[in-house]
């Protein structure tokens, strides 16, 4: 049994933690925390864990958590995580990170995003980007992981076989991009009102989203040279889900071969669990994947150019569940347990 | 041409009087005002206004309000309009209040449901309610207009043939009625978050919303004796439109007569030419009256009982079509006009 | 290891029965079929099932069916069900049907609602109300099940205390009931369409709808004289679950008892793992139930009335989970097996 | 006073023609017809013309309308439309068709497109793409309009600027579209189902839908030479309007000048009622164009490539407010007569 502690369990990403975490046969939650005015019980606060899960949320006791946990998930808004992780880290706690503050390897892209000095530069060098498909080996002996962006998984393991295989032209990369709302966590703001978003749509950031280096800095680790996408993410008047529509050209090279796209796609992803390849002309949609932590992937592969579409539920495969996928790493646990 | 001024424009009502007054033959909007930091193009604010009204919106000045505008619509929260409208009215504007501040009579239950002192009690006296379809000829002369509340708009309409006519149990009165989000009004809070509101649905003020003692003073006016309902609101995972079922017994005496409800209520609404009577056995639904200022009414008359469904546009008829529908009487305009 | 099979696997009950039994450790899924032009990879029919279930979805093969399943859901049409459970009876076989073919003991009224002959009379008198919170120990050795229908499990466990206990005039009850779109099945029609429902809100089968006579009838068992209700459904914009808002009256007598209708409620369901009351004052909504087998309580207890707010998710505790609730009792499985 | 005939006038396209030309003060409806059962009063099918049209809806009696009418609008399904309009056009009638039936002037590609040989040659040539931002002049004396389709709109409107200035390599045009539910017309198919749309979002036709050839024959008009785009259309859970997010590359000659493209958007639209260029760094949204005529544009420029936003309501510039705006300048009616 691994004693684990949720730190930020009022946001989305917390209340799908513990979703998963109540089904996970090898994990005991003894710790519930979150910016909060007075403790209170879960139960209260979301009245579906009602006789499922009797825990008080209060606000984080750093100490207490360190002595009863062995694992610490950090549900967190961005610049939080990096001023909390370092003292579990101290402690010898192991600590899965869902916020974006370790996983921009370079801290002035970081600070320019996100507008604040990076403060915990010694981690954030040891971090390991957590996506399982890519750092799987490096994953298992992690003490920090970043977990990635919802934008960012979808989107490198769309375009990895591609790009690693040096198949399209590097700078070609246009991502049309569109999520459901819980992406953007549960921010009081005019913006994500019902009545702004119900009946409509809209682009946002126009490539100038805080996506954009994450996927650049891993797409170009896959090339092996500086990569830089075209990324335009909009707003889906729905819950969960993210689909991603990306277009790239064909190398010189690429035109002249005759592979299949689709199988090769196969091939790349054939031992994952949780990367699934539609048939050629088969394309994935956001309901086939709500509710798992799959990533499906459709391919149309033309003369000249491919066309992909892609899909995750931004909450489990683009939070909750690919944080949950790398603690079964780290735990030598099966990959799938809890998740399918 | 009359000269109109909104105050509070920012709102759902304010957004909706713009939308229809710029269809309206006879009236020019001149001022219109909102708390705001600072002053903005309205079509900043909204952009579907752009290329179609050119005003700045900024804090309202009410000296040049008075000195321009012939009518003021007061969209402001419940509360702040009693603070501004006795001086447009010193000033021998009219005006015509959508908030609730000079609805009920009585002050005490006022400030029970509202929480605050009344500090108008001079003009609440004469205020009208502006519910055409009962008070029509007062609202003509009217120099304020207390604009009715959503729910009790289509509450009232549906129940005024049963009540004045004396054919029911006044006190089996019971209305479940569910509202699109906007009748809350732009309210930046957790609870009307899209994720919060998207595939739920919930009772909320269990028998003690707002909008029960305003319906219960109009249904005891036409009665003439004190009435009590049950009222149940319920929040509906869209934008427009409320629809309410009510459920009444009959009295014993109006159970024996054999008068057919459906022509009751054509007759008594024949002159009426926003209230529309389905036929025996149809009834309403919210698509049959959003986007107009009608409100539509079945009925299911038993032995004993009778089921009413009727609907409006919260927006519209609800609030701010009505306000225009007042309007138009005070003006001697036809009655329809900019709302057909 | 108990072998399932599941007839109708195509339809919404049909889909969320396959989801729930692959996290069912003590039952192997051995034959799907439905009403199908030609056998198809389920994970065609249902592409988020790709990876999970590779079975081949076919027309019924009953010979077939009976050879490999010990127990067999039918998730078909009502007056199918008739046609095919006698069949699978006979073959030793024990069956949970979904339809509402078994549901209903008065053939008469049976025949008035779904326009058609019954066929089974036979098996329709030993057929169990598969509602385990009332007839647990006579699901335990049930052959057949009649598993309610959506409405009435919500309503019969809302009103259960109340009505058995006496304490309401059962001649009162009144019953607004509002049910996602998934309560009526995939059904192609021109009122389904996403335009025809979205940003709409509709009463329909005004007192009239076929599930009345299913409440009536086990009410009725449960107060031991004849109840009628009043019950108006309605349909909400949103893909699953059912509120429903209950009005009664007291009797002379529980109107001067002083009793906590709260705790009442509590003790009434204090062994029951799916039903949870909520504190006085606190009411549940859609959102809380969505996704698990929970029936959830509130109550408004007043001098003489009394006004109670329930919900379920419609496919789960109203169809499927409640399916498989009754197959975990009928093996003496843990109750809440696969349903946690 | 035009007398005015609808040809289909159940679908949403005819539904929102009655809408408009209710409002339109220089035409009379005088007959409406479709393909439909029995004759039925316009109110019954749609109640939300109850009091507002008093007509008959039955088959279409191509006499009568001939007789009675000035102008017809065909609200047909394509293959419909042009077996009706030879014979109206021959009775001397003007002709505003809503199908894609005059669109294409090579027949291969429509018959590739729509599965069926073209049967109307002889029109089909003299037919006038109703685009009237590109095609005023020779609308204003057409006897037959092809009203553009949905997606062409919007995607012409965004790009004709660059395209017929020559500005953009014309290789590189992607388009990316989302259009709301009624795109597809009121279709009773398993895919328009409220459940199977509702939380839902995909891609469809992947670079092969229908309205390619009609946005590649327009632009290939505009630029002089052959163009060919890529164009992926995906489906919104919403009712009404369409958002296009379109990337495009410079040509070398352009990526050296410094223009601003949104000052040169400006002055190519500037005498046009219906287009609306956003500043520098804003973007429209769907919201902003639902309920008008409008086409918003927002433009991204950068060093090498451009990103264009815009938005259309798909029933109102993209289908029946664009119809009526060619019916009044077939009549000499301000443009913005009834639309405004």
């Amino acid at each position: 049994m691994v004693n684990i502690g949720i730190i930020g369990v009022t946001g989305y990403a917390g209340e799908i933690l513990i979703e998963i975490l109540l089904k996970h046969p090898n994990i005991r939650i003894v710790n519930i925390s979150a910016k909060i005015d007075l403790p209170q019980r879960i139960s209260e606060i979301f009245p579906k864990f009602k006789n499922r899960l009797d825990l008080i949320c209060a606000e984080p006791d750093l100490k207490e958590i360190a002595a009863r946990c062995d694992l610490v998930f950090l549900a967190l808004p961005h610049t939080v995580s990096m001023e909390i992780a370092p003292k579990l880290l101290a402690s010898g706690k192991k600590v899965i990170d869902l916020s974006a503050d370790y996983r921009l390897k370079d801290t002035k892209i970081y600070e320019k995003f996100y507008n604040t000095k990076h403060k915990d530069k010694i981690h954030l060098k040891g971090a390991i980007y957590g996506l399982p498909e890519i750092y799987r080996s490096k994953i298992k002996s992690a003490k920090l992981i970043a977990n990635p962006g919802c934008y960012p998984t979808v989107c490198i393991l769309a375009l990895a076989p591609l790009v690693s295989l040096g198949l399209i032209d590097i700078n070609s990369i246009i991502i049309d991009a569109k999520s459901g709302v819980t992406g953007a966590g549960r921010k009081i703001a005019e913006g994500f009102l019902f009545s702004e978003i119900n009946e409509d749509f809209k682009a946002y950031k126009v490539n100038m989203h805080q996506h954009s280096p994450e996927i650049n800095q891993e797409l170009s680790n896959l090339a092996g040279k500086k990569i830089k996408v075209t990324f335009v993410p909009h707003l889906l008047p729905l819950n969960r889900g993210i689909l991603a529509t990306i277009y790239v050209n064909k190398t010189q090279n690429s035109k002249r071969k005759t592979q299949n796209l689709v199988s090769l796609y196969k091939r790349f992803y054939k031992d994952e669990a949780f990367v699934r390849i539609r048939e050629e002309g088969v394309y994935p949609r956001i309901k086939d994947v709500v509710g798992t932590n799959f990533c499906d992937i459709g391919i149309k592969d033309s003369q000249n150019s491919v066309i992909i579409v892609a899909c995750i539920d931004n909450l489990l495969k683009g939070a909750s569940g690919q944080a949950v996928q790398n603690m079964n790493l780290m735990y030598k646990f099966p990959e799938q347990m809890g998740l399918a």
